[in-house]
Parts: structure tokens; C-alpha cells; sequence
């Protein structure tokens, strides 16, 4: 029951400046909070709603830039991978492998992440029962890595609409005993809701968040931006960074409520 | 930002003996807690699944009960109208008129209620999403009546399922003005689940109360028993009432922790 | 497995001129293509989205009309009521009672309607599953009415959304041996997709109607107006009346196909 | 406006004569009834429910067997493909590349497909709205292939659920101009439902082919298997051989009486 930990970036690595300068604040303010940060960023938008919006700066150049955060920040950092061949060049650098929702039942994906060693987060798929994510961990688990995350990020509601279901952290949780992270920005997308990229109800994020963290949760995902009007992508969804330390602090404070009992169970 | 209400009870009124029993111990609870307490009791289980199960006292013998209980106990009291003609009659004696979920869009059901001058508390349809409450509110109100309370008790997902969208807490809220209830009971039945009734998975009544208190609400709704497995209803979701007192102080503490912030709104 | 049945007409009883008008050309073009007729119309819209909104001519004024019409044209009628103690009333001149979708689980209106002996014609809850309906006519024939019709109009799939599910259509039917009906017009509808009233994607009604006529109904329920635009209620799923002929010929058309074999069950 | 055409098969390519022996069979009865046939058998089922569940004879000894099928009956064949780098080798043999759901965003996967010029069938994903496919057929289109198929195969509703939307079909077409193809047997797959793998309700294959039928499609896909409870995977959703003949020839009879108006719109 350690308070929760923050994994946090700007979605896509837009530029090796823009990485640090938010992995720079992202440091300190977490720094001062006395919370444990995880930098992340995307070196490729594989499954974008449309073929021809950005998709980041690719992972030959965004491998020296995570070298070069984790060296100058001296944080761990995770991005996320979408073939199985990728799994090893990218486990060379970054500390977390993360697998997207919509690959999440993918077996070569998962083990190919699984055989290098490192910490997987597997987020849930929108199409799956929160039970189901102990066959996945079962996966990584059986190519001889226990170090697996799971993160919730919304179920599919009707069309071009998510659902956070809240009972899905404990159900993770119980069935698989691996951390369990909630993703409140993702939670709050509407998939392809601007026509040709996804919205996003920005507004929600603090509901979501302080809810899953009096729930209870080992870690927070978000996306945040110095700029969320100008980022390549998901801005809609994203936090601006100036608002973050705020919302931090609320958060810290309901999981300390929430920990401070051991857990209710009738 | 006042801490938190609670509106409980044993779901059916099962007998005067019973009624004042459950009443006693809630309001020596609620008392040594510090929160405000309305106790709850249908006086008829009007849409169960089965035509064969059975509906309580009925009209005639639970209104003295509720008057005997006010008297008593100097708590206010609810229960549910399900007919316009009901409304003025149970008005006489009880405080809070609450209208039932699947009854949320029956405009005469809510204008007679409403021009009872009592406070009018709807559940939320099954099949509404929490916006068009501002409708149901503006019934209420053009019938001259300011007095509403919303309660958000979960939505259809897929068939024999609910899922509670935390959002819906804050969209009521701003929609309408009036406060917002969250009843975690009845939020997590399984509508039919049990074939001839509705099933229900109370390991998750504290999950969905501690999301919902973090969220931010006016009050709790519960529905409570000292031997759920013999209660005449929803024994599958209640909680048993000895265990009440800890969640309820869990809840506090979450409460406070949300409330200590202005509301964060990114 | 007779031809398809249809009940239709105008949603609400604008007045009895308009009643006449609608009833008329709907028992010509029946009696033309040879399929069986019963007319439809709303005395009171009683849970529409808004109070603002028009209700229809009411009880008093509606009866007198279903009488004229049954008269005049020699076809059964049928409209639907809201509490218990409309239904003898009414039942005295109209043929088949109809249980509104969202009252299909209070059992006192159910039971009164059932005593009357006439037809009893239960819409499908929007937050119900299929099955569950076995215990909505087993209500019914406990009060030794047998003579039931079951009626699929749309789930909830999300907020402000309908699904479809064509599964319904046998469920039902195996469940209760009851004749099922598909309502075409109101499974299109968007609940509170206007803002304050429903919307309706009227271009998907006969892609609905037809793929229920392929898996096989005893009736189609569908509204119908010689102006929908100007219509009292639901204009934005009812069929143009001009229209209403060209479609029929082809849902006749798949009918014919869907019931020329025994029913297929691999 | 012509017939449906059949893409059909055993799920998995379970060995060399088990699939001769079904397509022998297939393309027997296809050429009697008249219609189009594509031979579909998975190399690899890459995202099982379970780990531990068999995948397939794998992409090495399925060509030449999809070879040899190819040259002995004289029909095309489909298979799915998993990730960009295996789309050049399949399509030396095979004729329709098909995109599973989950990975029916996946811009590299789709763009490796096109680039092969082969005819690709995307399923659509359970996550997705049918009007968001325009963005992946855009995908394809602008690697200079417009000859796309698109497949409906059911949405998520709630968990471990399906529901099969009939409006998908004519948004896909219409967004798109591509033909539009039914699953019927993976439409009524309940994800996860047996535990560690999927189940299915093969009581509803017929209903939902007669309704996308009646709907207007261009194909039907389905799975078939001489004894499903044998079959390496989906056995409970797949038709017996035995009884696909009958089925087919219902219909058709539905398919001619669709297609022999102009499709109606009012």
C-alpha cells in the first residue's frame, strides 16, 4: 500500500527539446510531491484513427533520447511497442515495455516483450473483461517474466464512446496479483470523435483519476503537454502541465485516505 | 462541501419489528459518526422480475410504521412511489419522495410528486444518460418544486449488467444544480441474474462508494440487512449492517480528503 | 407461419380528422397488398423527454375516436397505457392493449391490463434482456391472460443510443411461445438526441425492418405520418406515408422467402 | 446486385487433408447452389484467448498447402495475417488478405497488405464505429490499392458479449464503396466465455445470416468444420458441414428476394 507512482509524458516524443523540457519539469515537480515518476513517450502512433495524421519521430531517433533522459533525470522511462521485433532494440534503452489496448491479446507481441526482461505494462484491451487480463499476464508470465503491469483505460460503450468501470482495479488486481495502474487521460478519449482523430473530454480527468485512486491503484498514467491545442496528438485529452502539480496534490491526498484502512471487503 | 449523507435501509419493509430494529442501530451509528441519516423502506417491490416474489407491507401498513419511526427516532424517512395517486398520501407522512429508476421519465409520476412541496429524490434511468436528468429535474420544477435530489444507481451494459460511469456524478450536478446522490447497492446488481430475480456482486459496493465519495456527492445511498441472505429482496447486493460502520468510516475519510480541495477542473 | 401483421399509425392522436385520414389510407393500402391491419395512435405521450412537450388528445377525447375508427373501417386498434387504472377504461373499446417499453416490469400496470382479457402487447425494456421477458408474460398469464404479444424496439448500447439485436427476435419467441413483433420506427430512435426530445435515423428503418422479417416475425410495428416533419412526436423516425407501400411490397417479398423454409437450427 | 459470394473454411488450418477435405467439399456444394467461393483457413491464431491454446500448422506449411487447394479445385483463398512483415511472402500464394479486428487500425500492417496488391478484407474492430472504417479504408487507398473488403463480425457490449448491428452494414458501404461482407460465425462469439478461451452460440449463425442478408451484403463468411467439437479452435461457434447446404439455400432464397427490389430509402 506505497503511494501511488506517476507515469507521465507527452503521448508522442515530438522532438528531443520537448522531450526533456517535460521530462525536466516532470522530475522536479514529482521531485518535490515525493511520489515515483516514470517518463513516457510514443516514438510511433501505430493505430491512429487516420493514415494521414503524424506519427512521431520513429524509433531510431527517439532510443538516444530516452538514453539521454535517463542520464541527465536519472529516471526509468517506457514507451510502447507494436511488433514483436521491435521488443529487444527497444528494451536496450527503456525500462517498461508497454503494450497497447488493441494488441494486448497478441501472444508473439507479449512473449517477444516478455523475453527481454523488462517490466511489460499491458494495457486492457476496450473489448475485454477486466477477468480476461490474467490470460495475458498468464502469456508474459509463462515466458519466465513475472514483472507485469496492468492499466485500465476504458471499455467500449456504444460507438465512438468509453466507459471506465471502476470495478475493473480490483478485478485485475485479485486475478492476476500484478500492480494495477489506471490511465486517466486515455479514459476520458472518444474514439474518433473529432471525424478524423479521436476527442476527448479533458474535463473528466480528475473525475476518473480520483476516483481509481480511492479505489485503489499503484500508479497513475497520464498525458501532459506544455501546449495540449498544439500536440501532435490526443491534445484533447491531455492535461496541461501547469495544472498537473494541483491535481497531484488532491490526488495524493484521497490515496492516503484510501490506504490508510486496510481494504473494506463484506 | 458538506460531508456526505446517508439515505439506508432494508430495501423492503419486511415488518414494523424489523423497520424499528434496522432504524435503531442507523441511527446510533449515523449519531456516533457525525453524518446526517434518512432512513429508507419500500412499502412494495412494484417491478420485480417475477410477478411470484414477494412485495412487502404494502401502502396501508407501512405508512404508520414510517410515522412511528419519525416519532421515535427524530430521522427523516423514504420510500418509493410508483403511481401519481400513491404520491399525495405517502406524502403526508414521509420526507422524501423517491422515484423509482425505470420510472425516471413519467411525467405525471414526477409532477405529482413534485406538487407534494416534499423533496423529490430520482434514481436515474438504466437507459438515461445522466444529462437528460436536466428534463427530469425541469418537470419537477415546473411544477413548482425546487426540492430535487438525483441519484445515480448504474447504467445498461449489455444484457444482465450495469456499469457505473463515475462521470455521470459531476454531469447530473452541473446539469441541474441539485445535489447528487450515488446509491452503491443497487449498482451492483446483476438485473435477472439470478434467473427469477436480480443478482448482485456486493464485494463491489465498497469499490463504486469509495470511487463515488472521491468524485464528489452529496449523499450515499445503501441498502442494508442484518441477514441479507433472509432479506424479502436484493439480498445479493446489500450490506450486512455489522459491517456498515467501517465502510461508512472509510468513506468519511475519502470525503474529507476530496473535499478538502475546491473542485479541480482542469 | 402466416404473413407479417402490421400495426401502424401516426405515434400520437393529433385529432380524430387526422386519426380518420391516417387510418383510412393505411386500411386501403393493407387490404390492397393483403396483409393484416391493426391502427395505432397515442392518447397521451406520457414519458416524453421533455415536459415542455405536446402530449396528444388525451383518454377522453381518444376514445370516442378508436370507436369512429373500428366503425368506420372495420380494423382493431390499439394504444398504450400508463397505470393500472386506465386499462379497463380503455379496454372497452380499443383491442390490444400496449405496455409501454419502460413500464414493462410494473407489475400492477401488467396485471390490469392482463384482467381486462384483452391482448396485451409488452414492449421490450431498453435496459432488459431478451429472456427476461418470459417473466413479463408469465405476469400476465397469471392473471389468465394468455394472449400475448412481445414487441423488440432497441437496447441500450451506450448513452443516447439503440442497438438492434436480432437474437431478440427468436429468444423471445422460444422463451414464451408468443407471437414477436419488431417495431421499426421506435428502434431507430436517439434518445434524447435532439436535445430535448428523441432523434431518430429514419434511414435505417427498413434495413432494420427487413432483417427482421428475414429472421422471422408474426408483425411489424412501425409509425407513420403523411408529414413527419409536422408530426406531434417522433417525426425524425416515422415513415412518410407515400412511402409506406413501396416498402411493405418489399418486406413481403423477404417474408415470403424467410418463412418458405422450416425454420433452419444447426 | 449479384449473389452472395461464400468465403468459408475451417477457422484453423488444422493439416494438409483436413483442409482438402473441406474444401473439396465446399467448392462441391458452392458450384451445385451457384454460387462464388473463397477458401479461408488460419496459418496462425495469434491472439487466443489462452497461451496455452494451439495456433496452426504456421505460415511455413500452410502455403503450399493453400498452393495445392489453389490448383487442385480452382478457387481462390484467404488468410489472415498479423504483422507488416508477412504480408509480401502470403500474398505469393494467397488472394484476399485479411486484417483481423483487433488489428484493423494498425497503419503498417494495412499499408504492407496494400502494397502487395492483393484484395484485403479488413475485419472491422468490436471497438469501432462502422463509419470509422472510411479512415481505414483511406489507409489502404492511399497505398494505391482500392480493392478492399470489409467484414462486420459483431461489437462489444458489455463484457464477454457481442451484438451484431445491421445498420454497420449499408454506414460501411456507403462511407466507403467497398462491398460488404457478414461473419456469421464469429458474430456470435462470446469472448472469453468458456474460461480460457471463446465461446459461441451457433443457435444464432442462422438468425444473423438471414438478417445481414436481407440487408444487402455482398458476401457471407463463415466457419465450418465436419465435427466443430473437434475443431483446433471456435468449435462452438462454427456450422457442421453437414447442415451449411441448407442453410445456404435459405439463403439465397432471402438474397433474391432483397436484391430484387432497388434498395429503399425513405
Amino acid at each position: 500500500d506505497l503511494p501511488f507512482a506517476l507515469i507521465a509524458g507527452p503521448c508522442a516524443m515530438e522532438s528531443r527539446d520537448h522531450a526533456l523540457d517535460i521530462c525536466g519539469a516532470l522530475t522536479e515537480l514529482t521531485r518535490r510531491l515525493g511520489i515515483g515518476f516514470v517518463f513516457k513517450a510514443s516514438f510511433d502512433k501505430a493505430n491512429r484513427t487516420s493514415g494521414a495524421s503524424p506519427r512521431g519521430v520513429g524509433l531510431e531517433a527517439a532510443l538516444p533520447i530516452f538514453a539521454e533522459i535517463k542520464q541527465r533525470f536519472g529516471v526509468p522511462v517506457t514507451t510502447d511497442v507494436h511488433e514483436a521485433a521491435q521488443c529487444a532494440r527497444v528494451a536496450a534503452v527503456v525500462d517498461i515495455l508497454q503494450i497497447p489496448a488493441l494488441l494486448c491479446r497478441q501472444t508473439d507481441l507479449l512473449v517477444a516483450a516478455a523475453k527481454t526482461g523488462r517490466v511489460v505494462n499491458v494495457k486492457k484491451g476496450q473489448f475485454l473483461a477486466p477477468a480476461d487480463m490474467a490470460h495475458v499476464a498468464a502469456k508474459i508470465a509463462s515466458a519466465g517474466n513475472r514483472n507485469v503491469l496492468l492499466t485500465e483505460r476504458g471499455t467500449s460503450f456504444g460507438y465512438g464512446a468509453l466507459v471506465s468501470d471502476m470495478r475493473a482495479l480490483p478485478i485485475m488486481a485479485r486475478a492476476t496479483g500484478a500492480p494495477v495502474i489506471f490511465d486517466a487521460t486515455h479514459s476520458v478519449q472518444q474514439p474518433g470523435g473529432l471525424g478524423d482523430r479521436s476527442g476527448g473530454e479533458r474535463e473528466f480527468v480528475s473525475t476518473l483519476a480520483r476516483a481509481a485512486v480511492a479505489v485503489g491503484v499503484a500508479g497513475l498514467f497520464l498525458e501532459t503537454h506544455d501546449a495540449p491545442e498544439r500536440a501532435l496528438s490526443d491534445g484533447a485529452s491531455m492535461i496541461p502541465l501547469a495544472e498537473l502539480g494541483g491535481l497531484l496534490e488532491q490526488l495524493m491526498e484521497i490515496d492516503r485516505a484510501a490506504k490508510s484502512f486496510a481494504r473494506f471487503s463484506p
